[in-house]
């Protein structure tokens, strides 16, 4: 179609063809056992995925409803730490505080490594529960979900860990780490369509569970209705959704998930290379416990090179990338690799974003393109 | 495919084939104008099947999820009487209840007329809200909007109504009934799939919203994304899903409201002409203010016959009907008639069910389907 273009965003990604046409499907009941096997292929893909025995739930809703989930679940009227270092991290403070939470932001620039000192000060003045984004896309980084996993664990708090954008991309070992409540949406590395998240909750969370949460965002009744024979959700699902996110978890399933992971870390150091090649700057900042995103890059925009002229010439040659958000605009681009893509996407986006630098007037010290295909090759 | 049956329950519904393969295409970026093209094209139509000059907003979620938005955004710590006839009603009292408000449960036996001198004592008493289900489908009765909507703006009570299962399929003025807050599902008689809710609120309301509402359904959040240009959602939206409903509501436009309202009395008089053939009672008892549902019909089941003989044998022959729900399952059957099915669908389905009254061993007193095709002839 005319207006369709290469998505290379961090969320939404592009749609394999068998997901997209498992929507096309006639309505079915979503209390049939039809619906009921969609669901159970989807909850044995995913534990694994989220490294848990624990069955995760389906929200129809974007992530941040079940991040809101979580905390409206669990951290009502609690003390709360929410560790922050890009715009989702921040995102859960106001969730935080509409539960009359105690909160307490441990902020670091965007990009930057967590300060896990000042969290550990906190968590031994009693804080019960800590939130964290595994993989800050506004930023390009990935945090240290086991150290802090570990942590949480030494002073018994609970750990929120929002796997949104590291779950099906990235290794995610939520019962070993520690984690109480883990997060993902469909439309990211899954390579689903946007519109239903899946939460997960540990014993000891589901021990903690605090009064009166939304009805709509009830976690004990999503629990109840996932055990019922067949299994379905206590609302109305947003029935193709679920039929499409059951053929990304079949994908997934046949491609593996470590060889999935595998290809999601080869296809972030193409990315790297490139933007190192061009002799750009990346924009996180990781250190030993922090790296680099395996699934979006942020990369610094040349002196003189504006986010208007960048993604604009892009999305002229048929792709959209992203730009920095809130005040990251006009200071980076991102280029998303998750889900679906491999080297052609890869190297297509690569290429257009190497000649849109060169017609904004930046000169690229080397091909960008081939240090990257030399990483995919 | 072999596990696809016709159904005809009182929602999901069969979807057009426009509407599914709209769901087919390739991902988009659901802030561009192409997601803002369908996002005007369905608050146009849905405006006018509101009956309202408010551009209704769109929730990725249940209609559930539009009716707790309702609450959530103007019931905290209110005085609210929910009018309840059947099991929808009795829903918004667990949902008024999370919200701190004092609750009056103002109810009838499922199917009977609302108690509308309790409910003007109830306003006089300084009531702030009220609540009502339009069309009950758990008893298939139409309850009289405008009557308390005028007794609601007479008192300068809010008022709620739930138009899940009437808008697009039977008449609704919201402005001029003095309907404060409406909310639709996708999944009724706008024959698009499940997953999104639809909710409109008007100015009295605007102004009286209360504090703190959860974050995932802050009307607020999504009034000022609307506004945008291009109009988009606060949080990423079902975009497969707002496709479809953009079909959907395109196809309405075609077809025309008006003939749709009236191809759903129409409908709706011929599966009551084939009850009363058959010698069945309805279930609902309507009187002057409330009629029977146009948009599904509630049954009774003949003495000797169970629930699981009879609707066993019609899905046998490849078709949903609707069992009854609480205490009226095992009392009543329900055959849903909203969204795009019309003589093919109605006739197929009733004869299948007088087929299956006289397997299950009662005979009807004359043929029902006679009686439909008559209506529809």
């Amino acid at each position: 179609m005319e207006n369709e273009t290469l998505i290379m965003l961090p969320g939404p990604v592009q749609l394999p063809e068998r997901v997209r046409f498992a929507m096309a499907r006639q309505a079915i009941n979503h209390r049939s056992p039809e619906f009921g096997a969609a669901f159970t292929d989807i909850v044995r893909v995913l534990s694994s995925a989220f490294g848990t025995s624990q069955a995760p739930m389906i929200i129809s809703g974007s992530g941040t409803a079940a991040m809101e989930a979580a905390i409206a679940n669990t951290g009502r009227n609690k003390r709360i730490a929410n560790l922050i270092n890009g715009k989702f991290g921040e995102r859960m403070v106001s969730i935080s505080k509409r539960y009359g939470a105690e909160v307490t932001q441990i902020a670091s620039e965007w990009g930057a490594p967590l300060n896990l000192a000042s969290l550990e000060a906190e968590l031994e003045a009693g804080c019960d529960i800590v939130t964290m984004i595994h993989n800050e896309t506004s930023a390009g980084i990935l945090n240290p979900a086991e150290v802090v996993g570990k942590l949480c664990r030494k002073y018994d708090a609970l750990f929120i860990l929002d796997g949104i954008t590291s779950i099906g991309g990235d290794t995610v070992k939520a019962d070993e780490w520690g984690v109480d409540i883990m997060v993902t949406g469909s439309q990211k590395c899954l390579a689903a369509p946007s519109g239903l998240a899946m939460i997960s909750v540990s014993d000891r969370a589901w021990e903690r569970m605090t009064e009166n949460p939304p009805y709509y965002l009830d976690l004990p009744a999503y629990k109840k209705s996932a055990h019922k024979n067949p299994p379905e959700t206590p609302y109305t699902p947003a029935v193709p959704l679920v039929l499409a996110l059951r053929e990304s978890c079949l994908i997934i399933e046949e491609e593996g998930l470590e060889n999935r992971v595998q290809r999601h870390h080869r296809m972030g150091e193409a990315v790297r290379a490139a933007v190192n090649a061009w002799g750009l700057s990346l924009f996180s900042q990781p250190d030993a416990l922090h790296s680099y995103s395996n699934t979006v890059t942020a990369a610094c925009l040349p002196e003189g090179v504006t986010d208007k002229a960048l993604r604009g010439f892009v999305k002229k040659m048929g792709i959209q990338i992203a730009g920095g958000q809130d005040h990251a605009k006009d200071v980076i681009f991102r280029i998303g690799h998750m889900g679906a893509v491999g080297a052609p996407e890869i190297l297509g986006t690569l290429s257009v974003t190497e000649l849109a630098l060169r017609r904004a007037g930046y000169m690229p010290q080397e091909s960008g393109v081939m240090a990257a295909a030399e990483q995919l090759g």
